[in-house]
């Protein structure tokens, strides 16, 4: 299936505001995919499908993701079971068999360990896509012009304060995620 | 082993600034236990025990808790591996079996889901004992009067915003520790 096949399954299938949304985060993938050196149709492809599960029902999230054998970390917090869930249909709903695209899909929210870039790329497009309207916007596009893993790192720093503020779970992969970016800064700084 | 002559065995090994904090989580985890049904000499010997290997460097951290087969998602954070050293050297050095004991001393700084009332006795008791002094330390110590898990997870979520604002790495059992205690207090009130 090519791009713009994509693009019409993912107007059919998500309400308005969230199809908008995944045109800003397609936007900004581009964008960062271009500034930090990785494959732009990969992040393109990527972007399109990350959500495509984001609007079911939260049964729904549970009965698929069982049934596709989702990792049970994934199941700490709801939330986070609709990117393996897309991830898990990419062959079967948009003809592409590739691991990196899966790979960015199914840890766009959650991140990991060892993030390739193109799953940084969509993760921060999907964190900072010109649709995202919040105190900590401004200052994560800041640094998204010059660094991927500060950008990343502070974003998701950023949505654990937030959901330590509310009393809600935190994913632990996040935790992983950004421990590893943070580390890597620092080798970075050291050498 | 009985207590006095586990604490005999703490005092020589620990720094006297150390010898202090520990006889302070003792009589922490002494009034906690009274106040919240736990069983009083297993809290007060898991807390002479907690930071026997506490001084020890990080080599020896390292180096031991492989020889002992320490769980590897421990060597996240390298200052998590004193309390799964210790509860790993409670036959050895102190004479105990105890699993009960064993728990609290492994988990007193991680935590993790599901934590026995004990575990969570000796954990709180760490964070809020008299020597203590830190910003949220007082506002704990009056959850604690009323609430063990209100005041854990409080404790834990005040260490992990350390940790953000320091740019540190985050010990993943921490996040499931506190997740699964927020949940639990969600649920109590739900009910």
């Amino acid at each position: 299936m090519n791009e713009s096949q994509i693009k019409a399954i993912i107007a059919q299938t998500l309400s308005p505001r969230r199809f908008q949304h995944v045109c800003g985060v397609v936007d900004a993938a581009d964008l960062l995919a271009k500034r930090f050196g990785v494959d732009v149709e990969k992040a393109r492809l990527a972007a399109w499908i990350h959500d495509y599960a984001r609007e079911w029902p939260v049964d729904k999230w549970y009965e698929t993701a069982k049934e596709r054998g989702v990792d049970p970390a994934f199941f700490e917090v709801a939330e986070m079971l609709h990117g393996p869930i897309a991830a898990s249909m990419l062959e079967d709903v948009f003809g592409l068999q590739d691991e990196e695209i899966a790979g960015a899909v199914r840890y766009h929210t959650s991140g990991r360990a060892g993030m390739t870039p193109l799953e940084k790329v969509v993760c921060l497009a999907d964190y900072i896509e010109a649709g995202r309207d919040y105190p900590a916007v401004h200052d994560l596009r800041k640094q998204a012009e010059a660094d991927l893993d500060l950008a990343l790192a502070s974003a998701f720093d950023n949505t654990i304060r937030f959901l330590l503020d509310k009393n809600k779970p935190i994913f632990p992969l996040t935790i992983v995620a950004r421990n590893d970016l943070w580390r890597a800064l620092k080798d970075r700084r050291t050498l």
